[in-house]
């Protein structure tokens, strides 16, 4: 069995899942509680946070839990336009974002938001002029993601940086839920200001994630309640899940030089690979995250050869799992200029540290097999 | 030790921990894949949904995973006035609300919704009068909490739900995080609209918790994205959690006779015993949840209880937990009519399937030499 579909979602840790579970069972108070057994669940959760903050070379204030990845996206981007709402309501993005952040986008235009979508070229990256003629004195967001979830495509995030220099006010949100431990991010040094990430795409429990947030960027609260995490995020604190995203983080941050050059190579060998197909079309760009090929075989839908693939016990993805049911798939490749065709025979692979160069090889091997099959149908 | 805190949160049950390991460890798909591991994961989640929906007595659509109490609070009030605000901008609500629906509220107030605030008595109850005359043609939904966190009252659900027959247009939200398997709430029969349950006031998972929505009803999504949960409740599923839930729901359903036997006993036992000391003050009505007792020790800080206890090795709370590091705490208390000094020695004592009538023996006796030390300060 090979598993290439970590950027839908990964397998827990073993070590992690050991600390979920140890932690579950031990350390049970509510951080709320004033009493001992709150105390000690208070401070495991203020160990957490500061291992992130550390990892991450921020300050532990700018950290906030969250559910996931759509819950950062959405707390970020309805967050901002609620507490700004008095300064403007305009907000700029790109029309390849995930659906977290597109659908944010669509509720916040019936609520009276105007949205400029930004059309990326066939690399997946925005104009830079046009961003910038885009930028409106009510402007007062700009949310972009840091690396695609059907391509790996990587946007000019520190050019759009450099561009808000001039524009202080404007809150730069950056989905960095595909980014992290595979391109670098210095949110320390960068413009940006709220950055979103998610647990369970890096081996930690799945309902984790959390949330940085430039201090002094206010965010209105999508879940309102009890006061937990500075009244930014409430609701009872998952101590074991947040105690376990910490640590998968540690594992992640720990590995990431050498682990990168190993999927630098994995993806290398497999371009190269394609190359030689000449019914092989590779979607991603050359510039792009390092753990992510999106790709199709003309013709050849893209849920047949996920069915042929998945018979010989490897399993990827038609692009996006998150879009992968609905009904407006693979809309990515789409933007970047691709036929309906093409993005419909759209498949991404996508690799972790726990997979091998030896899986790519199998890969190939399978592949050849399939591909002889599939290449002649049209 | 004895654990009297389980209304703030409750340690997750050995084998629900055992089910979430162990889903964990083997069915990690992403439930949006179309391979046979994102099918298994699917299967795994529609299971658990019919379970709960089974147990609960309604139908599987009606069922919403969430993160816990607190966002199904926030996506049940934040969720109709969105999909509603063409019908109207009016809402009533009580005053004795956990803080989830109660800044809720205040930031739907800063976004042009209008709120009644109904106050309540000593019972902690709302004035149906007054709930009449307070429905407006312009009134959307009515938010009322079926047993409150701080001491175990109890709102006249059936009575606002008769009441509510001759509106048939607006929604009625019952937060039920304290009510579930320990009053009768029959969601099937009844007039309400939406119900909000929290896993770790059950022996759950932390970060997990479903919704009841009426069939019909319609919510506008407070986590927009990937169309997940049929798009009300977005996100990448925590599948291992929601397995756990659905058994410890379970477990908690399979004993509930039983076990609320065994509660209303260990509750007369100890108001039977708190009656004999003449500095004690019980806040918890006489008709009320059988797993929650407020009570106080006139003049003395409910925190300086908490600790003198908890020195003892016997665990509980300053009221709510989720309010209790904030400012404004015990304020059910205070709304029912007590003083500010009365309030402020409220604590609470909330117990679980796993106490046992001997702790409660132990507690008596614990109390006895405490309560001697305490009542002669002032
Ligand atoms: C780029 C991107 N943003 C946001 C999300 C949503 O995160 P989550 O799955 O944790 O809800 C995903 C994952 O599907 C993603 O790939
Ligand atoms: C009555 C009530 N509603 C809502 C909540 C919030 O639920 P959660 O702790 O799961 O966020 C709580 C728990 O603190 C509660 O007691």
């Amino acid at each position: 069995m090979i598993y290439f579909d970590n950027s839908a979602t990964t397998k827990i840790d073993a070590s992690v899942l050991e600390t979920y579970h140890s932690v579950s069972d031990h350390y049970y108070g509510n951080p709320s509680s004033l009493h001992q057994m709150g105390e000690q669940s208070r401070q495991l959760l203020t160990q957490s946070r500061n291992q992130i903050a550390e990892l991450l070379k921020v300050s532990k204030e700018e950290i906030y839990f969250t559910s996931g990845g759509t819950e950062g996206d959405n707390l970020a981007i309805k967050g901002t336009a609620l507490a700004k709402k008095e300064y403007g309501r305009h907000i700029i993005t790109s029309t390849i974002e995930h659906p977290a952040v597109i659908e944010s986008m669509e509720q916040l235009e019936t609520l009276g938001w105007e949205v400029t979508y930004l059309s990326v070229d066939e690399k997946g990256q925005i104009d830079l002029d046009e961003f910038e003629r885009s930028l409106r004195k009510d402007t007062v967001l700009v949310s972009l993601m840091a690396v695609n979830n059907e391509t790996g495509s990587l946007q000019p995030l520190k050019e759009v940086g450099e561009l808000l220099e001039h524009y202080p006010s404007v809150h730069f949100h950056v989905d960095a839920v595909q980014a992290l431990g595979k391109i670098d991010l210095d949110l320390n040094h960068s413009r940006i200001d709220i950055a979103v990430f998610s647990g369970h795409k890096f081996h930690a429990p799945k309902g984790t994630g959390f949330v940085y947030v430039k201090s002094g960027r206010k965010l209105a609260p999508l879940l309102s309640g009890g006061g937990q995490e500075t009244g930014v995020r409430n609701g009872t604190e998952n101590v074991p899940g947040n105690v376990a995203l910490a640590k998968a983080l540690r594992l992640l941050m720990g590995n990431k030089k050498e682990v990168n050059q190993r999927f630098i190579d994995m993806k290398r060998s497999l371009l190269n690979y394609f190359s030689r197909l000449d019914k092989v079309t590779v979607f991603t760009p050359e510039e792009s995250a390092p753990h992510i090929i999106c790709f199709g075989i003309k013709n050849i839908k893209g849920e047949v050869l996920v069915h042929a693939l998945e018979k010989q016990g490897i399993y990827i993805s038609t692009t996006s799992a998150c879009s992968s049911r609905k009904k407006d798939k693979t809309y990515s490749v789409k933007e970047m200029g691709y036929s309906i065709k093409e993005a419909e025979s759209a498949v991404r692979i996508s690799w972790s540290h726990i997979n091998t160069q030896k899986e790519i090889d199998t890969f190939k091997n399978v592949f050849d097999a399939i591909y002889l099959q599939l290449k002649s149908i049209e």
